[in-house]
């Protein structure tokens, strides 16, 4: 209803009536093959509440897109099939016309994976190397990975139509890092490489876990060290210069330990995994996981105040940005669940004046793949027809 | 370059051959289009940089919408023709094919501002009321001013193409306030109709002040209340549930004063309006301007640590989402321009670790029709074109 009053208004403007239907028309196919590419298979009922068309309006411009080749008919709707009843048939962009990478290189180890036009997972792999291993020797061991991962499942990469890599640490637009790998991706493939922090493609991808496609999102992760990433109105934050995100060095409590920042208690001097260790006097996560199942008061203590400082840092970040959804994860709610609940009570409290429906706070649902799932989900966003994420992020090549 | 970049990889995507040169072409032609009516008048050589097309492709897409009449050469620049040389001629969406009214209906008067499709205001009132005025009688208020500025300036509001009404408060999405608000506007207008929160506008209006077009902007507001907006990546954020922007309901001090929300040490507790004259136990903010002018070392001294507060809060917002600029307006500010200088150095003492440039602070260049002019804007932004920020506001009608 909006669009199509918006589409009334837009042809006033244009004032000139010579094909501005087309233009119209044009607008309207464009939304439909940047939804699909966006979101993969779907069906013409799920198409037209997405986009706002009729029924009939939609139908034409499917039709087209079909006789275009531009769209295909698939099935991938298997549990549907098996029902009663004749499922809707699903459209999508045709499969095999395009590949798209996610590589996340983190401290330790590089994993990848490879997804079709319609969002299908293809191929997967990963492989470890030393935390000092130097970035010529990383990225080779990345190459070598993606050959062999290509290799094992079948793939050839090409139709490799864009590859995202996830950094650790927060990636200023225009760094050296960011630059050497991405030079050295864009050297060896002859595809787009979109370079940022992996925690920004994990938000990222907890915001379309599941298929909820949450287009608000406010992520933290909790591990050796704290980052998080923001999705708003469905698009990835980068911020102006590339370093949204850093919720780890919010200050905590102004009266706490020097950071490895030079400031004094930020949020990771409390709630990181080492800050945790200290605090309990404990050595592994293991031992943070085992304390916390039998008891032990000192580590209860700790993590409820821990749940409370991040609570209270959400809780500021949510009166801000007013998300939908607020997405805790890392090795130390991994270890520690209960503090998604203690920091979500902290949040709602301080969210009280704020009025409107309340944000769901959750812990986060995917694992070590959110970052290459997250940096998929980045190039599947990428439409030519959105100016969106890649124009601001910066280190788009 | 990127755009050429993506263009290719989607033609490959697109995988059915004919109609996608024109697909892109339209592409391009909406990009222009949207630009146009986004920013009003731009030279080719403006519109070829900010598109990222050549020349020769922006000239032909110019020529061709000449030729139809969805744009005109306008002669504005007329600083540019006093001085030496043929100046670059000015490409704008028909000035007299639409018109865009602002209206800001605050707690005790009302403003409103139109402008034609080139961004030029073409009329502009104000008119006051009693803070308790029923909202029948402040909507009578507005139409009969809207009547009276039409009549004086010789607008007919016969082309207008849409109607952005800012109210005081977060205006959540749905609420009753906007309801009727925007049913009143809508049955009044045969145009669409956008309401939101007048300082949310404000924050869209700094970021464009002046020509700057900043995409980041993080903007609050201190005055009798504080508010606050973000713009984010060029678009106004609204949260999902229409209530972003909460600063004031940030905790500044936890053992502070309790606040009209209930809670304690809100920053509104500290560096609203009121709460300054009472910590300087003063009257007016006139008495505060004077008793700062003269040396007054209470006002002096509350004054610190109200900036000190506000750089805090600004200082972890700019963490999260790394904005270009920093925007501080309201009375208070006016009142106490100290208050931008001490704030910026606190934001630039925490951001430290982050990395990349700097967001620059300053105060807010815009006076009390910031929310008309917002209001405006919000209307330009909201091209059909873009999946922007009316779909993510709620309150469109």
């Amino acid at each position: 209803m909006l669009t199509e009053k918006f589409c009334r208004s837009y042809r006033c403007l244009v004032s000139g009536t010579v094909g501005v239907h087309a233009l119209v028309r044009r607008a309207h196919e464009e939304r439909v093959l940047s939804l699909l590419r966006d979101r993969g298979a779907l069906s013409r009922a799920q198409i037209a509440t997405r986009v706002g068309l009729s029924r009939t309006t939609l139908s034409e411009i499917t039709g087209e897109l079909l006789a275009r080749g531009a769209i295909v008919v698939v099935n991938t709707d298997a549990k549907a099939r098996a029902g009663s009843g004749r499922p809707a048939e699903l459209l999508a962009l045709d499969p095999h016309s395009g590949q798209f990478m996610g590589v996340d290189l983190g401290h330790n180890r590089v994993r990848v994976a490879v997804a079709d036009a319609s969002h299908e997972i293809i191929a997967r792999g990963v492989s470890s190397y030393a935390a000092e291993t130097p970035w010529a020797d990383r990225l080779a061991a990345a190459f070598a990975l993606i050959e062999r991962t290509g290799r094992e499942s079948g793939v050839t990469y090409q139709a490799l139509q864009g590859v995202g890599v996830g950094l650790a640490g927060p990636q200023p637009a225009g760094s050296a890092q960011s630059g050497i790998v991405s030079d050295a991706f864009s050297r060896r493939f002859a595809a787009p490489v979109l370079v940022d922090n992996n925690t920004r493609f994990a938000a990222l991808a907890e915001a379309i876990a599941g298929g909820d496609d949450v287009r608000d999102v406010l992520y933290v992760r909790l591990s050796d060290g704290i980052g998080g990433g923001l999705v708003v109105g469905g698009r990835l934050v980068a911020g102006r210069f590339g370093v949204a995100g850093e919720f780890g060095h919010i200050t905590a409590d102004r009266s706490g330990d020097v950071c490895r920042c030079g400031k004094r208690g930020c949020l990771e001097t409390v709630a990181s995994v080492p800050a945790v260790l200290r605090a309990c006097r404990l050595a592994t996560i293991e031992d943070l996981s085992a304390a916390l199942a039998t008891g032990d008061s000192t580590a209860i203590t700790t993590i409820e105040r821990v749940a409370t400082a991040v609570g209270r840092v959400l809780a500021d970040a949510a009166l801000i940005l007013n998300p939908e959804q607020i997405v805790i994860g890392g090795r130390l709610v991994r270890a520690a669940p209960g503090i998604v609940a203690r920091a979500g009570a902290i949040v709602e409290a301080e969210l009280v004046p704020a009025g409107g429906d309340r944000p769901r706070i959750r812990a986060a649902r995917l694992g070590d793949d959110d970052g290459t799932l997250g940096a998929i989900a980045a190039l599947f966003k990428q439409s030519p027809l959105l100016a969106g994420y890649p124009e601001t992020a910066g280190s788009m090549q």
